[in-house]
């Protein structure tokens, strides 16, 4: 999709271009949204960006202003400060400026992202790291970065451990290590846009155990000796089409403002992308692989909404689409409005679970009085409609199309001994690209070959890149974000003849995913009552899983989102009707194999003659063969196996039309009954 | 057991009786002992008390001694303040001599126990509401009631609905009825001994909404007009030998104390009687049917232990039993021995949940600083060690025998139409009183036939008492407190022919029972995952059951014990080896049976080859048939039928040597595998 590389011919030839189109548009904002543009990920669509500014722009046009893109991503100037030495040198002089012991380096965003944008990839500026999740802390002396269970390895390959201690995120705590190693008296800095006020409270005794105190900054001391951190991203905002969100931004702000004032709540405090994306019916495309816009809001109790977003990065009629109760400011703006609702007294939101600490600091500072409440959308933005459901149907229907062309190849490819983890989930990609409503893909692709399927978050690289080998399980898990729905399936198929053991690995989790996805329960009824049914099976021969069994997804939103989940940990939310889950049970033999089975299930309605409560069951979502190859039948009872030949028929039948012949035939195969 | 009834010969003969014992005891003495006796419950040892007093009684002194009890019993004055109305008027001007606007009337100790002593039955008293769990709120104009699901028919049954509106606790919650009936500026007056600082914050929230307050009170202002309140019971203390108990008193308080020290705490403060009672290795009899005493004591890091207890109520050699570590003052102590922890500025452990308002707001005044943690004593008390779980093995041997000779014996006398609900508990209570180191019931047997079995907290009494009926389950709860172990166990008897209906709900229950049975999960499994274990057979037919699928069970003491639990109710604590946990899935059909199936388990280690993860499991200690007649065989797995065969084999190995020839043989048939 994206244009025919020309060479850059200059700014004037640019500006002529552009006046000639009729474009009133100066090259120095032109630059000035590039870096911003430079800042969000590429994605599907890289040249998106040019109907920000250009959207009546020619080819010829539109192709110089792609060019000029070009040239100032290569003309990026090298990173100063090299070395982690320089970097952590540099830090520690600005700690000293403003006299802090120590200071916090999470790896967070202002909205407690999963993925956050190039300027809040603080830790790894610093520390070289790059997982998902971690912390570094810089004291004068030492420094320590922690990081959980799935990153130990490669922190160490990462980080100078000579520069940094790398600790485990739940044996060593920072909370530990804080109250261990912070001088007497010692001052740790923290920046309040980066912490919740639920996390700045565990940190803030650890500081006073240790006889310091916790103290909040006012400007990131990173941020000030980062001289070229990258500014925020800025990729298109645009609308969601009520087809697909089926109902409207009004209807929601309105209903949502009721149920403020009815609780006495004079306005809501929104820091959740996701949640604004769902509010105002809007997607965006800042962070990778999930398209949302960065932004905060504040919605008032009579159904009207502040917006502080970058007005760059809307689409041409977005704020048309926004309507006259959405009133759009600059990022910066959030301060004043935060002060007014303090002036006025007011009872205003704010998630202590999600976010910052500075939202609360202010607040409280302006005279507000701080009611803490979950995100007011995150329960109805989790509870999908009927046009979204309709949306995620046939989402589903299209991937799984998509996954079953992929499945069929391998079936094929695989025996000669010609795939590798890259070039499968390279071929996948491809059958998904070639989908009607494709966007992007949800999340990157785990393609993991033997052993490496046994690293439950694994990311296949050239260094790790493995060939598929008869006698291994080859796990793939997989999704995309089309405009209708967001996917996400994982499926572990035999590569050539497989160990007894493997296939009774399988088996058992096979019945833990069956024994969910028949799951009748009343409602009331939380995910976490249901984890066990799903291991039951696991450990009754001695087996778990580390990982939750499954997570709520969105509606071409995130593919993690709350507050429902399907896991060990407590969790208080009961499932309601039309909340989308996963059902992935597990299970991982380091160094030899790993295996998960994932649908997504949307929770439905399941009222049969005969019930005395009001009962509640899943619909699942997914559609693809599960390999048969890799069942032991003898461990399934009449039930399982009734379950497993209904799902083959199912998909059988609503894929087979969507196939070409081939393929078509395979899938027959596929799902013959066992 | 109880003495031959004399007449009382007058005080003078038997102060002479007891003079000419050489006892140097006077009678006013034993009068005021005699008070607090006659307001412990009788229990099955009625003149055990005789023990505090006069160890050394002849028959004759004894006797009268007895005869003077009974005298009293007799003598007691007719109660004053006769009617509700006018124990509300007098209550009502009280509160307005204190100007109060309202006070709060739980049912509940300064032990938040289940049990409470009769000087505690404040709600019942005001308003005539004996069930367990209840609170009545009194305001100037009006007053209500407030009572969970288990009791809504017996409040309006025993309450005069003019004076206090019956409630429903989680429909209409005393917190929202205060925001709306409290008046503005009103002060809600509550008992800091009756209220856990958890509940105290939930009240002074509702008080702020209504525009009013919630403040403490300084002595009770119902005790204050309840002049015949009865006095703290008075029930004789006695040493758990340590054959029994299998650990040290002195062990247990220096392991705590180290812990503590460990912490950085200097104390705790222990307000929970079983809590003492493990502790110390003693017993008591102060409330129904759970062998603690009740008392408060404080904890050191060094070990030593001050016991606040009525020295009177020991039993000879109790003190000696304590040792010279455990310093004994009367209840009234406690204020001054906090005091000097505030005074030491201490770190002071108190446990939230449990431990009355009032220590906190003493700790705090006095200077001391509270470590808010659970009660030190609960999870070590739950995890029994090798003694107790031996001691339990062995209770449940004789329970199990006579369990199933009662069985054998509803057997034979049903059928001939013979048996009612009262009958039936009172033949099955003699069984047990026959058994060796029986010292009581554990609770009220829960004898239901037909429909009354579908009431979950039933207690038959003649007025509801039914005649066990051809085609009716009959369902039995019971259990007993022996010196060695306390049981608890539910069975539901076929009562001639069943429907089939019947049979599908008793197979679906027992399915679930199996479920758990057969378990095994990792360690660090909490029973709140394993709950829906228990219930997933009955979902997949649209039914449940509304109580835990099982509570802690404690070694000779309370039948309901923490922390532990299995249930739908989150709950964090993990289940470890050696903890007591009932098994107990239902189902009632209103109007018509109810069905539950009741073993007590205890968590054990459960190595096998090939596990992967140190898996726990649960050990069957209760030995009784399940009735055959009841199971629907089609509806069990191969392994469930295993389960059941096994489990009924081991109950006739166990149980056959301890039973006469023909319960012997009867049992025979009972286990015959299905």
């Amino acid at each position: 999709m994206s244009l025919a590389e020309q060479p850059y011919l200059g700014d004037e030839a640019l500006a002529g271009m552009l006046k000639k189109a009729g474009l009133r548009v100066d090259l120095s904002q032109i630059r000035g949204l590039l870096a911003g543009v430079l800042a969000a990920p590429a994605g599907e669509h890289p040249d998106a960006w040019i109907d920000l500014v250009a959207p009546a722009a020619d080819s010829a046009c539109r192709a110089q202003l792609d060019a000029l893109k070009r040239r100032l991503a290569a003309e990026a100037p090298p990173a100063k400060l090299k070395s982690a030495t320089a970097r952590l040198a540099a830090l520690r002089k600005e700690l000293e400026r403003r006299s802090l012991a120590g200071f916090l380096v999470p790896r967070a965003d202002e909205h407690q992202g999963e993925y956050v944008p190039p300027r809040a990839e603080r830790l790894a500026w610093l520390a070289g790291f790059t997982g998902s999740a971690g912390l570094a802390i810089v004291l004068a002396e030492k420094a320590a970065v922690f990081v959980d269970g799935r990153y130990t390895l490669q922190v160490r390959d990462q980080v100078d451990t000579g520069l940094f201690e790398p600790q485990h995120l739940t044996e060593q705590p920072p909370e530990s290590w804080i109250a261990g190693n912070l001088p007497k008296g010692g001052r740790l800095g923290y920046d309040p846009w980066l912490h919740t006020p639920d996390g700045v409270k565990r940190l803030r005794q650890a500081a006073e155990k240790a006889g310091g105190s916790l103290v909040t900054v006012d400007g990131n001391p990173l941020d000030a000796v980062w001289s070229d951190q990258p500014p925020p991203p800025l990729a298109p905002v645009v609308p969601q089409d009520l087809r697909f969100a089926g109902r409207s931004a009004q209807d929601k702000r309105e209903s949502l403002g009721r149920a403020l004032a009815g609780d006495g709540i004079a306005a809501a405090v929104l820091t959740n992308p996701d949640s604004l994306a769902w509010l105002l019916n809007i997607r965006g495309a800042d962070v990778p692989r999930t398209p949302f816009a960065l932004g905060f809001a504040i919605l008032h109790d009579d159904g009207g909404v502040e917006l502080f977003m970058d007005r760059r990065k809307f689409t041409p009629g977005l704020e048309n689409h926004l309507g006259n109760r959405v009133a759009v400011s600059a990022p910066e703006g959030l301060a004043a409005s935060l002060d007014r609702l303090g002036q006025a007294k007011a009872r205003v939101l704010a998630d202590p679970a999600t976010a910052p600490a500075w939202i609360f600091d202010r607040l409280t500072a302006a005279g507000a009085v701080i009611a803490e409440r979950d995100d007011p959308c995150l329960l109805p933005k989790a509870c999908k409609n009927e046009a979204e459901l309709q949306g995620t149907r046939s989402a589903h229907r299209r991937d799984g199309a998509a996954v079953t062309g992929f499945l069929h190849w391998l079936a094929e490819a695989a025996p000669k001994g010609e795939v590798d983890e890259l070039t499968a989930a390279a071929r996948l990609a491809e059958f998904r690209r070639a989908g009607d409503l494709f966007r992007d893909f949800s999340f990157d692709t785990i393609s993991g070959a033997g052993p490496n399927g046994a690293i439950v978050h694994y990311r296949s690289s050239e260094r790790t890149n493995r060939p598929l080998t008869s006698g291994e399980p080859y796990l793939v898990d997989s999704g995309a974000q089309y405009v209708d729905g967001t996917t996400d399936i994982t499926r572990t198929v035999a590569i050539g003849p497989q160990s007894a053991e493997a296939k009774d690995r399988f088996t058992r989790v096979l019945k833990g995913h069956i024994a969910l996805a028949l799951a009748r329960f009343p409602k009331g009824t939380t995910g976490s009552q249901l984890d066990s049914l799903a291991r039951y099976a696991l450990w009754q021969a001695g087996l778990d899983y580390d990982h939750g069994t499954g997570h709520g997804v969105g509606s071409f939103l995130s593919v993690h989102e709350g507050p429902q989940r399907i896991s060990k940990i407590p969790n208080r939310v009961a499932l309601e009707p039309g909340m989308i889950v996963s059902n992935e049970p597990g299970y991982y033999k380091t160094g030899a194999y790993g295996i998960r089975i994932e649908n997504l299930v949307t929770v439905i309605e399941d009222a049969r003659p005969g019930d005395e409560r009001p009962m509640l069951a899943f619909e699942t979502l997914t559609l693809a063969p599960i390999d048969r190859n890799l069942v032991d039948k003898s461990l399934l009872t009449p039930a399982e196996i009734a379950w497993l030949d209904a799902y083959h028929a199912r998909v059988r039948e609503v894929l087979s039309p969507k196939l070409d012949a081939a393929t078509a035939a395979w899938l027959g195969q596929a799902t013959a009954p066992i």
